[in-house]
């Protein structure tokens, strides 16, 4: 039986953290194997910590796209792997993490459909779609009240990388989706339907139909 | 066990009908019951046929909301009913059919989330999103070389009626949707999660976790 993968997208603040959380909360760690695309950043010890705390962390580049779907190949093959650990104080990996394989697999993070060879993994694609007002201040709370940052720091960050790297990488991804969950009010609804999906794809039930050739239905 | 109701609405061309009954083939009679929001437009028989054809019926108050909510609540109560026939060509009931209750009841029409009392009673509810050009070349498509109309008489009809209605009383409803599926092609992945929801729902599965009281989950 092979196993399922199902990705979940949307901007920073959109709620796709917590949806992906709520879940993975209603299953086993042996049903469903949750990774957060921040571990796949890549691996920059080859410049300085100035230089690392200067690049575009919302980009796609940003990403090791390879061994992400290199450890998604071999999770979906029943392996297990040695996921890096990321070190957001020092923007390195520190150390590695055994990962092992579960009947569904859930990757989560901004940019999961913006990453060609990881998206086509997918047998799911979600994008939680979350008006920006709303999204930067849930991000503004997190950082200021979290974190410790200025309101003025977290505004500049957000206007020069956050914003743009959102219209030009994230946005877009939405018409990539096989469903939409709003991200504005509460997503019970959607957590539903979704933990119907893995609840059937760890009982190893699958489609009664084939997959069309990309056509539209209509 | 509670019956569960399952509300899907878009835009006409939305491909909201051809995503029903492609979900309705994949089950019994007896697991899914298929309603179209048509068979309730209200009976207007006090008027001629010439008043009736002036009438609007992409408006809400097209539809004989109580009549529909009697019959869902009777439905779900396990109890069958005498549905109307609606006859297009003479814009009146043409009888009834006697329709019989399933363990999961599903309500398809470009209003369905726009009739606030039939939207209460859904469990869950899913919105078709097409762009207007996608959905008025469909529209056009059917109309014409279906229904043997002219471009100009559907373009009429869609600039003074379906369009105003669309944009006053479906596209709101998006944001009341638990799920909004991508119309523009393939709808594989959503009908996937659909039948998953339908199949637990037939087999009298319900969700691990309490609903909320409307609160944002973040």
């Amino acid at each position: 039986m092979e196993r399922l993968l199902i990705g979940i997208t949307g901007g920073s603040g959109s709620g796709k953290t917590t949806l992906a959380a709520a879940l993975k909360e209603r299953f086993e760690p042996e049903e469903l194997l949750l990774i957060s695309l921040d571990s796949y950043y890549r691996d920059r010890s080859d410049l300085s910590l100035e230089e690392r705390r200067k690049l575009n962390y919302d980009h796609p580049d940003a990403f090791d796209q390879p061994l992400l779907v290199e450890h998604l190949g071999r999770l979906r093959q029943g392996e297990s792997v040695a996921q890096p650990v990321y070190d957001y104080t020092q923007h390195l990996r520190g150390g590695t993490l055994a990962i092992h394989p579960a009947p569904v697999i859930l990757v989560e993070g901004i940019l999961t459909l913006a990453l060609p060879q990881v998206r086509e993994l997918f047998d799911l694609k979600i994008y939680v779609d979350t008006p920006a007002d709303l999204r930067i201040l849930r991000r503004l709370k997190r950082d200021v009240e979290d974190r410790g940052r200025t309101v003025d720091s977290v505004t500049a960050q957000y206007l020069t990388t956050v914003r743009p790297m959102h219209e030009a990488h994230i946005e877009p991804t939405k018409e990539l989706a096989d469903l939409i969950v709003p991200g504005s009010r509460d997503t019970y609804g959607a957590l539903w339907t979704l933990e119907s999906w893995v609840r059937a794809g760890v009982d190893g039930l699958r489609p009664s139909f084939p997959r069309p050739d990309g056509a539209p239905l209509a």
